[in-house]
């Protein structure tokens, strides 16, 4: 199999469209993020990466809270235009219609719209260079009841969005089931 | 709508399964990591979430490098495998039939058989409890040459597999396309 160096890079695998958001002078924002991460276990962390200039990012360092909201594809339009315009400049929550509700921490903003919402408190924000790596401990978790089966979260309810940047920035659907995981792989653990 | 509560937790939203390799002894093993991240544009970096225990933990600490290999969905049963099995106990290339090479590191194990292979160099390890977040520097992509269209990454050949834990640990495809990026958006733009 015959490989290309394409130089240091992060462009190339899906993650999952996010909405960040966090009260900027005391007024709710939010922010597309698609650099993101889950960080750690127990406790439950997650990561989310933004440029320092962002204006979103002054409203995290100012209250050292921060949401993510899951956006599904019927909101791919509000997501877009959450990341194509800056909050200095429009106040995305009108421009949505965003039904902004606030949980556990009084002002971390969640959008009812989304089918999750994480309310997270800042643990470390690390300079890495164009990027703050911002460390959140997830306090809270909220989900659409529409969203469960039998009690669980239900992906193929919440449809995701994913985004890729390769080949041509686009939004993405969740695929069909390819395998059960801790199981498949038995097959090979058989043949040792 | 209606909102549930389910307290504080990680384990909602789809990510891409990779395959993170470590030399250990001197000898490349490879474990599954769906907690990754992005964690940095310039210098282009990633993180990945390993508990403390995990064998390849020890190979990233030993040399301070590791890699991200992108299995696609024909490679379900070898990931999963991955996953199951400790490499303190099973030598899984040799299991999985695993190509190894190696690039401009000269001890980050790259498995040919994955379209996408990042080399990466350890920037910073932070215990957050159960896990410590790895963030490393990409050194290097390398791409199948089957993968790309018109010299750039087609995440339609590149075929990412997606892990949920929602509701049942599953390993998904990738879906198709919702919409462009930086464009939907434009609709609510107008409106304004």
């Amino acid at each position: 199999m015959s490989k290309v160096l394409m130089g240091p890079q992060t462009l190339i695998y899906p993650m999952p469209a996010l909405l960040v958001g966090a009260n900027v002078d005391d007024k709710p924002n939010f922010m597309v993020v698609a650099w993101s991460g889950i960080a750690n276990g127990e406790p439950p962390m997650i990561s989310v990466a933004i440029r320092h200039h962002r204006y979103t990012h002054r409203g995290i360092r100012q209250n050292l809270t921060f949401s993510v909201n899951v956006p599904s594809t019927d909101m791919v339009r509000e997501t877009d235009y959450c990341g194509i315009i800056s909050g200095a400049k429009a106040n995305k929550v009108e421009g949505c219609q965003f039904k902004v509700f606030y949980g556990k921490l009084d002002n971390a903003p969640l959008i009812e719209q989304c089918p999750i919402n994480l309310e997270c408190k800042v643990m470390h924000i690390l300079d890495l260079g164009s990027h703050s790596l911002i460390i959140g401990r997830i306090e809270e978790t909220h989900i659409s009841e529409s969203c469960l089966t039998d009690g669980k979260p239900d992906v193929s309810k919440i449809k995701p969005l994913i985004y890729t940047t390769a080949p041509a920035h686009q939004y993405h659907a969740f695929g069909e089931v390819i395998a059960q995981a801790f199981s498949i792989g038995e097959e090979l653990k058989a043949r040792e």
